[in-house]
């Protein structure tokens, strides 16, 4: 497997799974349905009716269960037939369920051994709960590459300078200083760190009348794909978490070994009751994402076709270290993911 | 061979092909072109010219000739060269030509030996032929699914309740019986039968002041891909044959492994000479299978992969009986034709 | 190699790289960024950045250099790294460069070892670069499907009786008379000369009021994939240069195995100052290519799939001479390109 199956992953926003509603998703190479009762229960299956093979994504939920839209068995979310219009509900049979957990705004899904759930396994994201509803935003993009290449994007933020030259480049704070990787516990950061600098258009715009200020970013991933991405502007004198604070989130849920859906998030410490400003933030992100960022990395995807990364010996400069870091960690969870050796994917 | 090559199969509707029509299909993995003459002669060849590869049914009839649209040479129906633009006919050449019969207001093609090719063996269909009209129509979808899943779907009504809950599902008649499933000498029958139920809106419409009746349906599947299915509203004290009777037919012709040309066509005894009604149930049809049933199968193909449907261990059903006899009797075919062994796919 | 690497080949019409362009294409499977700088010099790059695997050709000339667009890093056009945005510049490394040569208004690349690519091997096509503006045009398309039948399409020119029957087809002159093949010192040459034959409406027109005339059609294959058309319409008792000659061409440079970009180019000695005529001219051509012949070919890549020309066991006509023998030089080619085995694919 390219990815751990024994991890949590997001399987889509909370928002985006009202009651009665249901999505399909490939996740690891696994069609998986997840839906929502009227009642609030949560379900995750293997995302195929073990009588004719419909996807039950594109059923509904009746009272406790999942529908099949072909012919109309039923699945509560254990995945037995709990419900069989032509007879008695068949006890032989289980659909594959997945656990599931909300949390951080998110429903999250372990893809591997169930008994292995652990729910406390899901990195911290708090703060995207905390946040309130006028300074969150959440988005997500389907991307055509792997989520190694989405990780390494974000883990080496020089490219904001080129890539988003017309859109959100900054003051090059991230080509001032070089910057400063480290293994936490959890996962790799790094830091770029600069002092009095003059403050960006867009910054100097937002923070007016400030000019100058102390700058930060930090980003801090938790494997195997989940990142925590925090900017700050420091006004002189201030301390760290006295500053401007923008306080994003970025997770890569694979759905094949090269493709991913990207999921982003973004909250902030300043001017949090503006809905307006909220929203224009919102929709700057996700433009950049999907007109920027998504053709170049699906670019780089197709360049690099069917080799491995490592394989296509790739120049690596200074500022590759935290992204290069990343990589060995996640090189050495597919290594164990592979000894281990245990039968997770068997589905009925 | 997934399908039988010595069958006969439907290549087109007649009123598809009228004269100095040209038909491109691949049938059985076969790129096959069909066309008639003006003076009305079929004619059913391997479509590809043999001297540059161009395809026969961009091409166009000329006298008894289908000529190449690339250079000209000219090709009649037993695939002799007849006419060479550049020289002599060129007798050495034969392109592979396919055994027709036009039956039953269709155009029906032999794709194993020629000389096996034996038209008693073309299912008897001629209701379709006798019909006035005003009480006939035919229409075809391609389907991105093996035909075993398109007959599949005939021969288990009880999708209707589920897959066509929003259009033409009935008064739920296949659901309130278990259908009786037999072998004939010809293929296999499955049939619902119930009596004195309520009417569904749209026949109470149909044959008011009528509101209750017993109720038939009836699906006859004939081998490889042929289909007849008759409903009947019987009122109370008539005979079978005295009900309001649609008699339809569904034909699938495989394009590929995964891939069908499904043909359909309705006739009944009522109402016969009533045009409006006649485009009103053609259009019905035509909508229903091609928003409904094609969407559903699609993605029962996709599910599936290229997975063989006993390998995926599909949960059976007793509704699922008729289904299974026709799979077990196609298997049974397929090894038979698998055994002789004979190279009939050799073209020029 | 299906086509010879140790080749030069058209990569794009000069006019369409001008100052500060930038052009990706993949030639003979190997992905290109060609570019010209605002001082006029032109490289031609592995088109894959060493650090992160982007496209060079989304990025933007700097100076001398290319720019990488994900990150920044700078390549010349000897595919050194003459700048690195995080540091010293990189002197390990080195994309690959490609021998340009700017000749008759195109760039051309040759694909094979550098130190084997000799200008005088371009073939003479300076009769477009000596045609006045006004009596030039030039165009390019892609087509799916191998070079060599585009390369059999041009000579074998008794399609354009039946393929462009409806636009361009003519007096049928290359009906009349068996063509004459012979081997050139340089390459093939296939030549339809007629006397004293009606000209077609759209000649007539054009050189009212001759009415008659001899004519002469000739192609002439310069390994691997140059062509030139030459028309002559020769009115009585003139000689074959005092005619109004139409001297086109034809290049088929290899994308892939099966898909081809396709340059055109039309030059003539009659109107040469008639703007109008000129672009009369260019749209036809690009209509009829893009209409009629680019569909047909690429239905005979279809048609032909996987499989190797010769295996299909092609029907020969008289009328093919021309084209077999250039496949026959080109086979030769081939298999002297494969003992040569010398690895030219070699990218950093």
């Amino acid at each position: 497997m390219y990815s751990p199956e024994n991890a949590w992953y997001i399987a889509c926003w909370s928002q985006d799974l009202p009651p009665t509603g249901v999505i399909g998703r490939t996740i690891l190479d696994q069609p998986l349905v997840f839906y929502r009762t009227e009642q609030g229960e949560l379900g995750a299956l293997h995302d195929r009716c073990p009588h004719r093979f419909a996807p039950l994504s594109r059923g509904k939920t009746v009272g406790d269960n999942l529908q099949c839209p072909y012919h109309g068995l039923e699945f509560n979310s254990a995945g037995a037939c709990a419900r069989n219009p032509y007879g008695r509900p068949l006890r032989a049979v289980n659909v594959r369920s997945y656990p599931l957990q909300e949390r951080h705004r998110a429903v999250w899904v372990w893809m591997g051994v169930a008994e292995d759930a652990d729910p406390s396994l899901i990195p911290d994201f708090s703060y995207l709960a905390d946040a309130p509803d006028t300074a969150f935003s959440a988005g997500e993009l389907h991307i055509a590459a792997g989520f190694e290449i989405l990780i390494d994007n974000i883990m080496d933020l020089t490219h904001t300078q080129y890539l988003h030259a017309n859109s959100i480049a900054g003051n090059g704070m991230v080509h001032k200083v070089k910057p400063v990787t480290r293994e936490t516990g959890e996962g790799v950061e790094v830091r770029w760190s600069v002092t009095d600098v003059a403050l960006s258009p867009f910054h100097a715009k937002l923070h007016a009348p400030l000019e100058r200020a102390d700058q930060l970013s930090q980003v801090s991933w938790s494997p195997p794909t989940a990142m925590r991405l925090k900017n700050v502007i420091i006004p002189a004198g201030k301390g760290e978490e006295d500053g401007y604070i923008d306080l994003n989130a970025h997770f890569m849920t694979p759905e094949t070994r090269t493709s991913t859906h990207y999921f982003f998030a973004a909250s902030r410490n300043y001017h949090v009751d503006d809905r307006a400003l909220n929203d224009f933030i919102a929709d700057m992100r996700r433009k950049v994402f999907a007109t920027e960022d998504e053709p170049m990395i699906a670019l780089v995807q197709a360049r690099m076709g069917d080799s491995d990364f490592w394989d296509l010996k790739p120049l690596l400069l200074g500022v590759d270290e935290a992204a290069v870091r990343v990589r060995r960690r996640l090189k050495t969870m597919q290594d164990e993911d592979q000894k281990e050796d245990r039968p997770v994917s068997e589905t009925v």
